[in-house]
């Protein structure tokens, strides 16, 4: 019996947004999958590209999952669906601008035959195993974005996307509350919700308060304005689009990525934008800077991007010119702050003006801060409540909130990625923990680097490393001769030309006077010396042959 | 003529915040310094302890040096005395406090014979040279802050320390108006002003605006409170104190920079605490949990600071226990972000409760906003003005809001660490721009750690490293035995596995079919098949022995 009436719910991904990039709901025998993105690598990941959940639990019943469904198209709930269907190939549902984007970008990686791709809408439901999916649109940063009630035999589940609670969103298509409604009136016996902005407080702004500070950029700008965003930030690309417009600009776009998603955006009719509005960027440059917008990715200062580029000076498609407004529309990611601050400070230095949003209110954040989250609560009003895509500092601060609301605290469940919670007999509890955790991709390899491969790049990187090589006779056991040393960001070359002779005489009293067993006595003198004289242990390698 | 009657202004110390840790002024032969401190290393300084200011410029007149003027005694201002005055031994003047942590600082360091201090205080005047200096208070978060007017043949400068109006500060002590009245009566050639918020608008509250939540937390705390903070930040040390005496807790303070801190406060009543508030840890540890509060260090989480430990259950002194109210009463510090969300996860996943500045206004900035900027040009009403203490991006802000109060551009002059700025016939001129950068210290080294190494490190840590071993017998260059290799940081043990064979039959093909010139060959050709297998280039050596 217990089988039969018991959803599992499992969030993966380490310690990373619980539940953000993947989520799997398992009924008896059957899983589906809601969204497969990636998560970009703290500071401390050394030489990490991105990072993909770890779902070896899901390759291990991979005949019994029906479906990877897909909430909207952010790189974050996307990204990973490439690595994903390699192993499990199922269908894959999204909405028809996501169904674009995951499109365009497996093409870019040369995978579009991959995927078997399913579109589906807002309002539709689908039924699959057990399962009985339900869309329902919400508003967030990107259009077409949809959360899923999920109905079994053991109970109703709503699954809330990123969202936020705009009245007057740019595609003027707000959330369906009647759908939320709905569902509350059916009873809702548990509601998982976006925690991003769980620690602040009030209303998250509409995207509609941000075009004044637009137009007034691009009234008072005397040559280009340069805005820079995400590239999938589509109702951000018609809020400029509208004030070049209205200011007598044409507009270019630069970044594969944006032109990609403005093309789909456009054909889908996400976007409005006149044909004429449009010209290439090799047009722009041959224009008067007054007449010039583009629109690029790189918000995030990013060193490679088409900003970072234009900080340094190296982008190859165009250049600053003298009068440039460079818009940052866009809040820093978190762990991105240093970055962007040197990447507005070398632009100045070139003599762009620079908007942030520290000086213009040009961005506002696309998921639901404190009252709208409260005001989801009220509306659902669900039996249970699980806070998901947050850190636990915010999951802890939404559950705090939704017990201020009259969920009863033994009714709301906070979990970490790997936390298996069940609903049994209408009740939510805690099952077991399913090993999991960050799989980091570098180049073109998935997972073959893992922590113990990350501690070995921070000693490197901390104290850098020294090698020996060393020819002995082995006849007599005496240096042939000289021992070669050779450091690598350990000491500067004038430092290492004096401390490298010192080295070669601990080494040669080693093997002439004291006597060693092994490679490893010679290290371990080496390192004390080093440590003594410069109070630092960078990794010391030695290899020692006998001619 | 033109040597007798200019003054130079030089901010020193690569790109970081503008003449905020070392400021020289020279007037003829002489020169004076105000502040030698350090700067944290950003996250891409890889193992790098701190950061000081390249003074090499005052070397070379180290005899000419008049004296290093302290404004306060934070970190970024009195941190590398040690290593100045070592190169340029000077008197040092510092107000009773910031000689009081300066000493203590050295004592710690071994150093408290070398410093030649001289006790200044607010209101005095010291004649140097050419130089007159008047010191007056202003407000920060460490009491006894000066700012300094400083008087030549060529005019009157006015040097702000970090600083801010407050009203209702907690020594009850507020910044000397009247004194920046009579410089701005007297005429003010030349204001240097702290830039740090010049993109917060509006005024930072007093810190009297704190009270009220460190009320509420011990009020409501059922078990013991634990407050972190800077260990310089006495009023808040103060405020805590208040809190505890109010609500029956006993005191107890952790960490040696803050116990040394507390200690000097008090002796100089700076600090207003009853002997039989405070209690030791051991103490506090046989108390009841709800009559203890702990003041200590690690407000920006760093791993090896007493909250890091804590949030990893590894501080030896005193561990959680059930009930525990973590305050961090800071905020975090540009680049810090991470590793502050990472240590309040931990905390709250090792059971504790922890109030943060987003969730209760435990902190408020030490520095003034865009207003009290402001108020303070229309008091001293400059004739010139040059934004300091901030990156790029802070002063162009503060010179633009100069501007909008009446400074005339051309009279407002926005420059970088390095650059010579000229106070000359009552003009305010650009000069040259002496070399200068980062001087970086890691243990007991300073400087031998530049940006090629750096560069090296990065490198180290991206990728990692290879090393491969190679015995070939000199006389028919026949590989002696397989080679060696051995990899840090570059792929997981088992994926090693799989590659070195490969890496091996790459090498011996190259020496007994193709043949080479030197280990270079052997080298781009491993690298040139690594990058094809896993798109990634670890640094590889090779050691080649003739036997």
């Amino acid at each position: 019996m217990a089988k039969k009436n018991k959803l599992r719910i499992i969030p993966l991904g380490g310690l990373g947004e619980v539940g953000k990039n993947m989520m799997a709901y398992e009924y008896g025998n059957d899983v589906i999958v809601v969204d497969a993105g990636i998560m970009f690598p703290t500071n401390d990941m050394l030489g990490v590209d991105y990072i993909i959940p770890d779902y070896e639990y899901l390759k291990k019943k991979a005949n019994r999952v029906l479906g990877l469904f897909i909430t909207h198209g952010h790189e974050d709930h996307i990204g990973a669906i490439q690595h994903f269907i390699e192993d499990i190939p199922v269908p894959v549902y999204a909405t028809p601008l996501t169904r674009g984007l995951i499109e365009a970008k497996l093409h870019r990686n040369g995978a579009q035959h991959k995927a078997q791709l399913k579109t589906i809408h807002a309002g539709e439901t689908t039924r699959v195993g057990p399962f009985t999916l339900e869309y329902f649109h919400v508003n967030h940063s990107i259009p077409d974005c949809v959360g899923m009630g999920i109905t079994t035999p053991a109970g109703l589940v709503v699954h809330m996307s990123d969202f936020k609670f705009d009245q007057t969103p740019v595609d003027g298509w707000p959330t369906d509350f009647a759908k939320l409604a709905e569902f509350a009136n059916r009873g809702v016996d548990l509601l998982l919700s976006d925690s991003t902005n769980a620690e602040r407080p009030g209303w998250t702004p509409s995207e509609a308060v941000i075009q004044p500070a637009f137009e007034k950029v691009f009234a008072e700008a005397k040559g280009r304005v340069i805005v820079a965003t995400f590239a999938s930030l589509i109702s951000r690309v018609q809020q400029v689009a509208d004030a070049a417009a209205k200011h007598g600009r044409k507009l270019a776009f630069a970044g594969p990525s944006m032109v990609d998603n403005v093309k789909i955006a456009r054909k889908m009719k996400y976007l409005d934008i006149a044909d004429d509005l449009i010209v290439s960027i090799e047009q722009a440059q041959q224009m008067q800077n007054h007449k010039v917008a583009i629109m690029c990715t790189g918000s995030q200062g990013e060193p490679s991007s088409i900003v970072g580029r234009l900080s340094a000076g190296t982008n190859r498609q165009f250049d600053l010119k003298d009068g440039d407004t460079i818009v940052l529309s866009s809040h820093p990611i978190p762990g991105n702050e240093e970055t962007i601050s040197k990447t507005i400070n070398r632009l100045l230095r070139r003599g762009a003006k620079v908007i942030h949003d520290g000086i213009m209110p040009i961005h506002v954040s696309g998921h639901a801060a404190q009252e709208e989250q409260k005001l989801l609560i009220n509306i659902v009003r669900p039996k249970h409540f699980m806070p998901i895509h947050g850190e636990l500092r915010q999951l802890m601060r939404h559950a705090e909130h939704a017990q201020q609301l009259g969920v009863a605290p033994e009714n709301t469940i906070v979990v970490e990625n790997g936390q298996v919670v069940e609903l049994v007999g209408k009740r939510v509890l805690r099952a077991e923990r399913i090993p999991g955790d960050y799989i980091f991709v570098t180049g073109e390899s998935i997972g073959d680097i893992d922590h113990d491969v990350m501690r070995e790049r921070s000693q490197l990187a901390r104290n850098g490393i020294m090698l020996i090589d060393i020819s002995v006779d082995k006849r007599n056991g005496r240096v042939l001769h000289k021992p070669e040393i050779i450091t690598r960001g350990f000491v500067s070359p004038e430092d290492a030309e004096a401390l490298i002779p010192e080295v070669r005489n601990v080494v040669m009293r080693m093997i002439h006077e004291d006597g060693f067993e092994s490679e490893r006595d010679i290290i371990s003198a080496v390192k004390s010396y080093l440590h003594q004289q410069t109070k630092r242990r960078p990794m010391v390698f030695v290899t020692l042959s006998k001619a």
